[in-house]
């Protein structure tokens, strides 16, 4: 029924986009390509944000790079991801951040001043700019008509040290929003009828771009919801443009000076074209334990929730707070039910608190956290296994709650509070048909609680040139990356399914999590949601030496989900030198790449069938390959994979530019930097 | 020069206490002994309170004790310990904590309603009332004219299913106050003066009884801060009378009906006697790692501060909250501090947030946690190695926070709060004075922000009884005791020094907490921070089957700090059978025997310094030198005990009562109960 759907409202134009919003922001930052669709393009980057669970590793790439000082216009190290602090790692890393930021001349958001999206957007965000972000969630900047990348962590090291930022061209698909949204649905529900419609692959090499005269109902900060989420739709990014409503949001935050219009042309073209009406929306619930799961909240209802949790970037507003806020005034939530309340930023809570909301949240049962993405990560708020937890958040893969055998659900604020009051999920219209309560209106303040003074400016270069980085104990060196044998033979050690996420590559959670800045301990936690002994069979097979490393065999959207450069590394350190499957998710593919591991794609995906863990795979002759004036177009080109082990072999395609081709042969971008004299 | 005070402010009364609160108390509740110092007494329970990380082992007892329903006139569960939720585990807990506590007519407060204490005074607290609890702070409430005692788990339990509590009869001390606390000294200073005075072992087998004129200046909250750390100085309790102050109180949580007075004789005498004069106190700090280690703040000044923390059952009110958020408002916290700001009930939050304090304090750059013990109990808020934290809390033992080489202070929130602003550690009359500011006066709102919604009443004995509880694959059996031989011959595994604390034998921390339920596993932590090798040690001693069991060899004040019954459980479940020491700890020695661990004390503490680890030690004949009929006054009696290893002897004493005799012969108190057919 989903796809049938998706073929209903999705048209496919053939010219060309033009005049679009996206395209104007890749012109005006474009230094290197062509903007073909599929063709690779390099832009000039001018803001960067980093967070701790990914900024670490940034840092220690820019001391390996010999970087000075950032060349953009802002950078931003933000401390949102490990703030449990449950042993010293989680506070030596943050003195290990802010001294590098010091150093280098980047923002530091200490921790407790909120997740990195809503707070960059709060106090660094500009219409018509671009940032680069070592978090997934980075697109969510669309919202203010910026064009805002989820890349690696080593190609935003590379960005902060001037280099372009490399993309493949998108594919613009055009979004026209009409009508406006009814009661009790909220920007949450565009998103999840987005990935009703599409599911997690639905957007993979395109842009979402929004349009019509269903937009300027939205605020910024609604946007920024379905922006967001646009990643799990698998979307290079996603933009809106920007209007009045964002020049209200800067107003508010008292930066109406850093406003400028970015729209599209009145005659723009998209390359392909879908239409929401909005007033059509009705509650809508991801299941568990995919966001692509999407079902109307009526069809679940009357089952029993655990927990209810508001926050996160995929809800970050002030007015997802203050809804929840207003629906459980005076009343109070179920016994037995642990209603979660995660502010997502230092201003917001402070508005909330201003305007009476947190104290009615905590008059009714809610617990009040820290700012952060807490249990969004699996940084606790882990629910007990197979009970019902309904979230707020962007992500519900299985185990990213820290719960092996969760049961975690994606929905609205209003849903998820309508069901910690009743205890069982519930449609928020029907909660208020009972309880005989009319949708609240927020009105949002003219002026936010704008806190600048929380973000720490780092210090001028005079003065910045002689900060030491302060490195504990729990902040390892890069491991050494060899070059690329020209013949690669290695034994199949895993072989997974469709949809692998990064999460499943390399957990988060509070076990794996302090040890984000030490790959050797990380490592350990490589694949082990899949298969415990995957890390075990890894060391073995290195220990041998019988072969110059191991293959690992995927399936569909391999490593979806968080744009963690951890789950490239960490089996790279193990030994991982090729991976095959049937496609790959956007940045993971870049960040393989990145660290000299080469991503290949059956070009029959039967063939993904014929092999099984422990046969022996090989490829011949792969400096010639991949050489620089080898023989590949923009699509790359074909490689035969022969299985030593079952004497026939498979066709497999790599889709690396040249660019790309030398970083894989020279095993990573660092030692290709190294190798080329920082010519790349 | 600290002892020296202490000869200089202590005097001995010769004749023995008479007409104090203290003795009232006893006497209106005595059921068995005389009240004679030292002798076992057992005296009705009215109350009891258990949290999570001790509850879930208390809720096991009640079920292999076959109760139905407690006895008591208020039992309540809290869960204020494990609620970061790393994984399932948690979770799980509560399910299974809520669960047996509607099984047993227990009242529930769930994750967020606060810490234990303040939370119990607010909601339950009743002067003249006995209060038993499962955590070494109970005796807070003292503050309101009750007799509240920290115990073992098992002891609580017991106390539920209607038993008396047993206790030695102690010795009463009487604090006289006089004066009023200058600005910027508030009531944390007062028990660290009694500290500085005394140590941590100032007030073993003492109750603490505050009279005099200073008493009326204080609020009933600032008792429950004197009164909590009373803890600190191995008090069996610390008591206030209930006056016109805890009238205030109660009428500010509207249960004013519930005020009794409760006052000393006007002609009352202590065994011991003590004056503080209020005026001439100054702010002080216990510097790293013990509460006992106080000195002036002046003298430690100026050192670099990374850390502030308020909160805790030691800094529980709204004052020491609304303190805070007066100092930092329109200000900022130094840049690198984290201010980390735990509200210790829901309550407290909703009053804070009312009267603005939460804005203030949030704006100024504090990082505001949910409600709860957090990182007084080391879950989470770890500092980094060596990094000065400065804390509210009442501990400070090495390890503590999380962090193996921690540096934790302990001091006022004056002191914590100025110290956040300037980055170094700072004298609150220091920063006053350069920032021009008078010391803030909290007004307490006249009715507090009540909220008895949130605490859950158990359903009536009629839907009680089918309950079922909710048992998680983490809540395990307890292990079996066996009856202590007559011959006990076995190495010595480990030789201790003086202080050993509960944390030591059996650490809490985000690692550790997960497995309270779980004996056979959180046993692999027992005293890993003395010997990392020590479970190792037992387990293959234990498998070789040569002994019965093993002893420790413990210094001064053995078992000192929190109750947890773990600490003897778990080296328990790995054969320990005696620990030899020159003396304990009230709880844990309590503890010891209730598990069937024989409690020794040197006759000669230099003999402690004959006996290496390894040395393997032999008791004979212990079922008639412990048999019901043997020669044992008050005070025990003496034993030989044996070195096999060095062919010598030492002459060590047993104190146990004739009940607690037939507990340890039986190998603890439920195979005594079994022997004995609930003969107890």
């Amino acid at each position: 029924m989903v796809s049938a759907d998706a073929a209903a409202v999705t048209t496919v134009t053939g010219n060309g986009a033009r005049g679009t919003v996206t395209q104007r922001l890749i012109h005006d930052h474009l230094v290197e390509g062509e903007t073909q669709p599929g063709r690779e393009i390099g832009l000039r980057v001018d803001q960067t944000l980093t967070q701790d669970a990914t900024g670490t590793l940034v840092m220690q790439e820019l001391e390996s790079l010999g970087l000075d000082r950032v060349r953009t216009e802002v950078s931003v190290q933000y401390v949102d991801h490990n703030i449990l602090q449950a042993d010293e790692r989680n506070a030596e890393d943050h003195a290990f951040l802010r001294s590098a930021a010091r150093r280098f001349g980047v923002w530091y958001s200490k921790p407790g001043n909120g997740v990195s999206h809503p707070t960059h957007m709060q106090r660094f965000g500009v219409p018509g700019k671009t940032l680069a972000g070592s978090d997934s969630h980075t697109c969510a900047a669309g919202s203010l008509g910026m064009l805002a990348v989820g890349v690696g962590g080593l190609e935003v090291a590379l960005a902060m040290a001037g280099r372009p930022l490399y993309l493949r061209m998108p594919r613009i698909w055009g979004v026209r929003l009409t009508g406006e949204l009814p009661p009790w649905v909220s920007a949450k529900d565009v998103i999840l009828e987005l990935l009703r419609r599409h599911g997690v692959k639905g957007a993979v090499n395109r842009v979402l771009e929004y349009h019509g005269p269903g937009v300027e109902s939205l605020t910024a900060m609604d946007r920024h919801v379905i922006a967001n989420m646009g990643a799990e739709l698998g979307a290079t990014t996603s933009v809106f443009p920007a209007d009045e409503a964002v020049r209200t949001f800067l107003r508010a935050e008292g930066r109406e000076e850093d406003f400028v219009p970015v729209a599209a042309e009145p005659d723009a073209v998209y390359d392909l074209d879908e239409e929401i009406d909005l007033s059509s929306l009705e509650p809508l619930i991801a299941r568990p334990s995919s966001p692509g799961n999407v079902v109307p909240v009526r069809e679940v209802a009357g089952r029993p929730v655990d927990q209810a949790a508001i926050g996160s970037s995929a809800n970050p507003g002030l007015r997802d707070f203050a809804v929840a806020a207003a629906m459980v005034a005076g009343r109070r939530t179920a016994d037995g039910v642990s209603l979660d309340v995660n502010p997502t930023s230092r201003e917001i809570l402070q508005d909330l608190t201003r305007t009476g909301g947190t104290f009615d949240l905590v008059a009714a049962g809610a617990r009040l956290h820290q700012s952060g993405c807490l249990g969004c990560i699996g940084m606790g708020q882990a629910p007990a296994a197979g009970r019902n937890s309904l979230r707020t958040f962007p992500r519900n893969f299985p185990g990213r709650s820290g719960t092996e055998d969760d049961s975690v659900w994606l929905c609205s604020p209003e849903t998820a509070t309508a069901s910690a009051l009743t205890g069982v999920i519930t449609d928020p219209r029907d909660w208020a048909a009972l309880a005989g309560v009319a949708a609240p209106h927020v009105e949002l303040p003219e002026h936010a609680s704008v806190n600048r003074e929380m973000l720490e400016e780092p210090p001028p270069p005079e003065r910045a040139a002689s900060i030491e980085l302060e490195r504990g104990p729990n902040v390892s060196a890069l491991p050494r990356l060899d070059p690329l044998p020209d013949v690669l033979e290695g034994p199949v050690l895993l072989k997974t399914g469709d949809d692998v996420s990064t999460d499943e590559i390399s957990p988060a959670g509070a076990k794996a999590l302090p040890y984000r800045s030490n790959i050797p301990k990380l490592a350990e936690f490589t694949f082990t949601r899949i298969d415990p002994e995957y890390p075990r069979r890894a060391a073995e097979t290195a220990q041998e030496g019988a072969y110059d490393g191991h293959f690992v065999v995927g399936g569909d959207n391999y490593g979806q989900g968080s744009s963690r450069e951890h789950a490239a590394i960490t089996p790279r350190h193990l030994g991982l030198r090729a991976v095959v499957a049937k496609s790959f998710a956007r940045i993971h593919w870049q960040n393989l790449v990145n660290f000299g591991v080469l991503p290949l794609e059956f070009e029959d995906c039967g063939d993904a069938e014929r092999i099984r863990t422990g046969d022996v795979l090989r490829l011949d002759g792969l400096h010639a390959l991949l050489g620089a004036d080898a023989d590949a177009d923009s699509q790359g080109a074909s490689l035969r994979l022969r299985s030593v082990t079952r004497d026939e072999s498979y066709a497999v395609r790599h889709r690396l530019s040249p660019r790309q081709r030398e970083i894989v042969r020279a095993g990573g971008i660092i030692p290709a930097l190294a190798a080329a004299n920082s010519r790349l």
